[in-house]
């Protein structure tokens, strides 16, 4: 009968799952940051009415140890504890859940006292529970429970039953043959803040040397204050490697050069060097060695480009010609997307028989700028290349160096870009620089913002970038260009631009329709007068110095979307509870027109009682601004198309403030 | 080097995951009916632009073999395919995707061409593809696509590229090495049509007889045209085994019993037997068999009840004392809610160290009445029972007889509700009978009717049970019966009604505030007057006779909440796509009052154009109906508080439509 009913050797009574966060059952790591609390929770059932006893356990990955935190019921089954990581790293997580039979027995034992039943039975049988328990227990605690137990008796028995120092007793020393854990533990990634919380600007290294000279990594390094003093802190460089020859590409990306034109970064490789060499004219590795150590110095952390591809005279080609794919006549395919042609670019086979030592070499080119202090990689087109090779590449390096940080530069299909985020990567770009209406801009802060998506996917917000002079841009004007930058800077942890062609409003297409610049860097020497007096420099100042000295940006809570009676008129807040900083940000998405609306405020969401009074302070010049309870009348002209209110609580509600900046 | 990087020894290019329906990763089966379609959908994406090839794979659990289907594109990145089990049981899917190399170099050629490439290449290319794929085919495979290679060239060359026939070896020959699976196969399991389209009447089979006689089965048996009449195809019968004396409960649940008191059938157990026997007053297993037949030969299919507790003059009370708790004296414990006692029933104790023999015996007794060809099982409180008990009991049941269907009575907390239905349960009881308000019934319809939840959740909403007399039904009448009725009967799958009490409209409470029934049936023999002229015997038979001929109620679709412009009326639609069954249901909330309101049908949803014309034909007795457009005018009375109408397509719009019932 045994064999036939199959019967389990033992069951538990407890069941563990629905934990948050989990992406994908455990398969992927959910993504936190360093010293900051993480809040675990779980449903947890168990048949009939008994109290549960269930706990949170942490470890470092590879630790044998685990750090065990009490869980409080959140209602509906649900149960939560925090804990805040204190390295990082790879760190795992899990659940574990019992009958807690003393205390079934206690808080029966009170309602049964209230009810004025005879206790007799009950004394005793929350005797043979604590005997059961200092059976097995040392010597010391079993003495100290037998000494709880023999009170239980009579009229003092009901406070002898709770008192805490028994519960702890009885909690800790509880048979555990009966636990219950969740099935596998979970997996959480701990970043550096950085990873979540950073303002990029990116730079051609040869547009800043003396105009029409070939800029080098010293002239940029002799003027990264221009940068750092924008408040940014993250500089991003495309490719400083040789750049190939052949085919290479000319001015407006056409297809014939001349013997002056300087082709893209990303033609990558000549007979210079490869993916760790510097193009001869940016300089040496001593030169690229004093670039790093001073953007350092003023706050400024380098990113480097990883681009997987290579021009037709990369070392790789002639060293490597396995790892490329080969025509029936023997010659090697340049990149197509037909009926495209990209005779100047080979891409790499990752279906080459030969895989392994192609995976192993970009791992080297990694630790070949690993070791030179890089510890930001923006990757180029990582949806071209296989999964698992992401997978394995950024595990290998993040198991030695968890402070890396890897930007996915993949603009493609949203699933591709998320699950590359769940392999991985520290930040997405995103379509951010297609949404453009009021609805389309909130639903999608919604989608990249919030769990279970934000549990595994940072956004970057990039305003522009050398291939998207987006048509906003283009027609917009100045008031787009400030809205673009405040929408990028303010509603997300990570945003970037493309500069200058930001801070001074390059807006010129290739050609009507075309999301590509007229002239572009990408193929030739800008030359840039940074000292233009209409430029945007000091405002994106001004949004970066708001992202730092405010609470509500650093914290990783998504922004809250209210309501307004305009459809042009977006408005949300930042708001973080612990420093009752709240930020309330509106742009006019039609920023040609002046525009006078009302944001009506979720008192609820911002942790306002409907008693309190509401203050208002511009964090950047702003026009008169109307308090009506929770309503807030903001007013958007051409030249100041955003406003950024600090809100805090008043003694008493105004009817009107207009407050200058602060 | 390749220890340190630890290097996979291969790779699959493809990835799959967000395979529907899934139950917690495969760990629970999806419900499903036989012969009914099941689409399999799933994410399936790939690095690059390459064309995919994607299938999915079923079989019947146990089975080596898989079928396997083609599953198609559903547009980002979501492919699926269908396929009908024809078989009880468990079944497996699983999905595989892998890359179509022939498809991309295909799709390629035909770009290239449109473009006017020069194509000697590419057919290079083609050739090379297939003699890849015909070295290691059979030789008559390899004959032929030898020959479809050499025709790739010249002028002819891409028409002899797009032959279906080519296409098809290609895809069928090609190498299964870089195919790339779901990590695990899910589990389906296939019910038949019962578990998910019933309808159950309860009766106790005591108050059967003569008036004041202790009735029988056969009794019961002679009286079956009455519940057959009314369209029901379950009957479903309270604990029919001998009821223990000791503690019995008198009439309205008092203390002290008469001799007369016939106490509770869920008292269950005396020296006559247990959970096993018949009691004697109600006849013999012989008695039980005839009344089976006699069920089965007017469409009524026999349910038990399965209540594991005991009466403390239960035969297990002595031959198995270790199934009990006994307090520290040695007395055996009997149920308590503390501070509530219940001294006429035995708790089991699945913690019990004999708790083996305990499952196996539980196992026994089902396979005792499966003998006996019951294969309905009402499960009263499941979750006062471990959840692994049940997962296994019904797993072992199911494996050798998949027809058996078990009915959850857990009224508890939502999630332990639905994770006894993930365990294996066929149907639950609900909270209909406490969801009375308009957008609490819309929501709760939404909760258990749509996926994920009705994969695994299958609703049967009783009206009213022995132990809940709602108080709607205690205040509202006649019209809210029937408004009650309807609620149950058209809106889920499964219904039933606890009667006669509910067609002769029993709605007084044993006291104000209490659910339970005045002189409940629970405790005493009942004396129905079931010819009363007032029952609502017809109208039940009306709604379970529109339930079993209108396809639309038979299809496992969700209803479909239409907008009305009156507080009080709720409006849904039931639609089955397949045979244009569309059925809108009107009930008004407030019975007692006449109403009149507007239904603004979604024509999207119900697959009408918006040039479509609409009639509506009463299924019930009805009042006038006007339709203008989308929407639907109705009138609700007192004494026609519910409209049934069935929506057919109209060669014209109508302005107003009176047609009486069909």
């Amino acid at each position: 009968m045994t064999n036939l009913t199959h019967l389990p050797r033992s069951f538990r009574r407890v069941t563990i799952d629905s934990i948050i966060p989990d992406i994908d059952g455990g398969r992927f790591a959910a993504k936190r940051l360093v010293d900051q609390p993480v809040t675990i929770s779980a449903d947890i059932l168990c048949d009939g009415h008994d109290e549960l006893a269930c706990h949170l356990h942490v470890r470092p990955a590879g630790s044998d140890e685990w750090t065990t935190i009490p869980m409080a019921r959140d209602g509906n089954d649900r149960w939560s504890a925090d804990f805040t990581p204190g390295r990082l790293g790879a760190w795992e997580y899990t659940v574990s859940g019992r009958v807690d039979h003393f205390g079934t027995w206690l808080r029966d034992l009170l309602l049964r006292d209230e009810a004025g039943d005879d206790l007799t039975a009950e004394f005793a049988e929350g005797r043979r529970l604590i005997e059961q328990v200092a059976a097995t227990a040392d010597d010391a605690s079993a003495a100290e429970l037998r000494q709880h137990a023999r009170k239980l008796k009579g009229r003092g028995g009901v406070n002898a039953a709770q008192q805490s120092r028994l519960a702890s007793l009885m909690r800790a020393l509880a048979a555990s043959d009966h636990t219950a854990w969740l099935d596998v533990p979970r997996r959480l990634w701990v970043d550096r803040e950085r990873a979540a919380w950073s303002s990029w600007y990116e730079a051609f290294p040869r547009s800043w040397g003396e105009p029409n000279q070939h800029g080098s990594l010293r002239d940029l390094a002799g003027q990264l204050n221009y940068i750092a003093s924008m408040g940014f802190n993250v500089l991003y460089l495309p490719p400083i490697h040789p750049i190939g020859t052949s085919f290479r590409k000319g001015k407006n990306n056409s297809l014939n050069a001349t013997a002056d034109d300087v082709g893209s970064p990303w033609g990558i490789g000549s007979p210079e060097g490869g993916h760790t060499a510097i193009h001869p004219d940016l300089g040496t590795l001593a030169d690229f060695e004093a670039l790093r150590q001073e953007a350092a110095r003023q706050g400024l952390e380098l990113a480097l480009d990883l681009a997987l591809q290579c021009s037709p005279d990369h070392p790789w080609v002639t060293e490597h010609p396995e790892w490329f794919r080969h025509r029936v006549d023997g010659s090697i395919r340049y990149a197509e997307n037909p009926p495209k042609k990209y005779q100047d670019i080979y891409p790499l086979n990752f279906e080459s028989e030969s895989w392994q030592t192609l995976w192993e070499e970009v791992f080297r080119v990694l630790q070949f700028w690993i070791a030179r202090g890089v510890r930001i990689f923006r990757v180029d087109n990582p949806h071209t290349k296989p999964f698992e090779f992401w997978e394995w590449l950024i595990g290998r390096i993040h198991a030695q160096h968890p402070d890396v940080i890897f930007l996915a530069e993949a603009f493609t299909r949203p699933k591709t870009m998320y699950r590359l985020a769940k392999l991985g990567f520290s930040q997405s770009y995103t379509y951010f620089t297609w949404r453009t209406e009021k609805q389309e801009l909130a639903d999608y802060l919604q989608e990249v913002t919030t769990p279970p998506r934000s549990d595994y996917f940072r956004p970057n917000f990039f305003t522009n970038t050398p291939d998207i002079l987006h048509a906003s841009l283009q027609e917009g004007g100045r008031p787009m260009f400030m809205v673009r930058l405040a929408l990028a800077a303010l509603s997300v942890g990570n945003w970037g631009i493309y500069g200058p062609a930001m801070e001074l409003q390059a807006a010129t297409p290739f050609k009507a329709g075309s999301e590509e610049y007229l002239d572009s860097e990408k193929y030739e020497l800008k030359n840039w007068d940074r000292d233009r007096p209409d430029t945007l420099a000091p405002f994106i100042s001004d949004l970066n110095q708001i992202r730092e000295t405010e609470p509500a940006f650093r914290r990783q809570r998504p922004p809250l979307i209210q309501p307004t009676n305009d459809d042009h008129l977006l408005a949300w807040c930042r708001y973080d509870p612990a420093s009752e900083s709240r930020i309330l940000i509106v742009v006019n998405l039609q920023p040609g027109d002046r525009r006078r609306g009302l944001v009506t405020l979720d008192r609820g969401q911002l942790g306002l009682r409907d008693d309190e009074g509401i203050e208002a302070h511009h964090l950047l010049d702003g026009n008169g601004v109307r308090i009506d309870g929770t309503s807030i009348e903001v007013a958007c002209t051409p030249a100041r198309p955003v406003v950024v209110l600090r809100l805090v609580k008043a003694p008493v509600q105004l009817s009107f403030l207009e407050i200058s900046r602060d």
